[in-house]
């Protein structure tokens, strides 16, 4: 029997596709939108957040813009008076219903912002609610676990970068998904399923993808895991790596943060733990225990496509573990920080 | 036998006062650097970065400055072209010798930033670059995990906001942490000791104290622990609790997150796991399984003394582990996130 979640990875590549072709002709609106607004500010929970994480990298790097996340509680807790004035504010939510991040949104307007809204749902609080509304093609999605939400969202990310910033060709996004819907991931399975602990740490543009396949796993597999990035694991977990334990290592096929993600393989490994690979070249891979490929995409590109062997990982091991993918314990598919219950 | 980061936590109200009055009238300069310069960035790494979190949190409630913690591989590895002319970018790094920071300072720099640095060692390169130096007066720290030269790391934080913002009366803070020095900790060193899974949560101003205790317990006593935010553990991690976790809650004794963490504190329970509070209220402390008190200090500057208790559990526990707490296995007291060799 297929998991709703299985159905839905294998729907990305058409899904980013639509998102891309809905999204690309708003791009000459984002550009006016972000005019004056030397700052973007992220506003996102859970894997909307991951997202988040990815628009803050790509900014910085590919459009130059200072990006951050912003901490919603400044906003509903703590009410803070700042001026924003300078500030595009990016907030992502796939059911666009979120009170905290409608709310933070509110505040951010309130406050000079200009506001775009990434959301699945037109008509939504928080599309409704945005001076700019970037709709995410990624229809219907009824596994608990968020996949093609997540894709499209990073896919609405990289249009806005590429509006903000010099152009971003998408055209071969879907293509390169493609091929790893057919990812080998049983091994991959068998090494999680033994291990005592999990980690998983990535870096730069990347990053994102090591926080959502951690996000993922844990809260689809039930396993406490943590999301890390490489310098602080490098500044404290590596001093509890054992037997018991697999990293995954998650790696863009190529530039400046390879080299390091590569050599904290093979640290990784001397420390008596195990390595599980997304991603890299062939010389990360041979640093691995393990390692499954990752998209045929250029670094900027590369979290669109890294993510699906994890996904799939994670899928299948739910399984394995007797767990129902689909609907894991305890969570809703909308997660309200404060609930008022 | 007293360890040397048994008796560094004790020299922290002497250390406090001294860095508070060395650095406070330095306060003119700090508004100075700062005219034009709306942003705050802050650079750091490991306990620094949780002072980091702290300065972000203090800057934007307290003082109303857009804040935000840069990624150093935008500067070490993208070398991202940004326009920082309207930052001041605020590196904090004990030995001042870390040379990603003190690489991500000089790029800030030529981006158009102003500097300043955060150090205990004056002279240090970080120190000698910016400018303008906030030495903190911890004195030398044997230990390898940070105690003294966090918390004066924080002052001197506390120190910048009240430069930026509405004045910040830090007297009281010296007499406020040293009843905690008192702290009896040893039913949270069992509580621990037993537990299977550890994870620390916090929110808003004092969530640095949540990440800091978790830092220390992973490094210090080599148990996998994770520091999460509020949010972050209600939206993932909250569906693997169980009978054999303890979550450690941090909690200041007033303010807008405190009723929310009380809450969180029943629904944690609800789930069979068992909570240890730090801080809080009475009726925080209720909820709890055990709570160790906090500061008699507002929340803006609760972080200040709310870490004791929690380094003093962390120590002992270490010794009830049969572990050494000055010198976790590991680790090096200064921690290159990229090594050379």
């Amino acid at each position: 029997m297929t998991s709703q979640m299985a159905r839905e990875i294998t729907e990305q590549p058409a899904a980013v596709a639509r998102t891309v072709a809905a999204l690309q002709p708003l791009q000459p609106r984002l550009a006016t939108a972000a005019e004056g607004r030397r700052h973007v500010l992220f506003v996102a929970r859970g894997s909307s957040d991951n997202a988040a994480t990815y628009g803050r990298y790509l900014l910085e790097v590919y459009a130059g813009r200072p990006a951050a996340l912003a901490a919603p509680s400044l906003a509903t807790h703590y009410r803070v008076d700042v001026d924003l004035a300078d500030s595009l504010v990016v907030s992502i939510s796939q059911s666009g219903g979120t009170e905290e991040i409608v709310d933070t949104q509110r505040w951010a307007a309130e406050h000079g912002a200009r506001t775009v809204a990434v959301t699945n749902r037109a008509g939504s609080p928080l599309a409704e609610a945005a001076d700019l509304a970037l709709v995410t093609q990624a229809g219907a999605e009824y596994a608990v676990p968020a996949t093609k939400t997540y894709t499209t969202q990073l896919a609405a990310v990289a249009v806005l970068a590429g509006a903000l910033g010099p152009p971003l060709d998408l055209a071969g996004v879907p293509a390169a998904m493609e091929p790893l819907l057919g990812s080998e991931v049983a091994g991959a399975v068998e090494l999680l399923a033994e291990a005592e602990q999990v980690l998983v740490a990535g870096r730069g543009l990347t990053y994102c993808t090591a926080l959502e396949v951690a996000l993922k796993l844990e809260e689809t597999c039930l396993r406490p895991v943590r999301g890390l990035s490489y310098a602080d694991l490098r500044h404290g977990p590596i001093a509890v790596l054992d037997r018991g334990t697999v990293a995954v290592l998650v790696a863009p096929a190529e530039g400046p943060v390879l080299p390091g993600l590569t050599a904290l393989a093979g640290v990784v490994r001397d420390r008596g733990a195990r390595v599980l690979g997304l991603g890299g070249d062939a010389a990360f891979a041979a640093r691995c225990d393990l390692a499954l490929p990752g998209p045929a995409l250029p670094e900027s590109l590369a979290p669109l496509g890294l993510v699906i062997p994890g996904q799939l990982t994670v899928e299948a091991l739910a399984r394995r573990l007797g767990l129902d993918p689909d609907a894991p314990r305890g969570l809703s598919k909308v997660t309200q920080t404060d609930p008022t219950d």
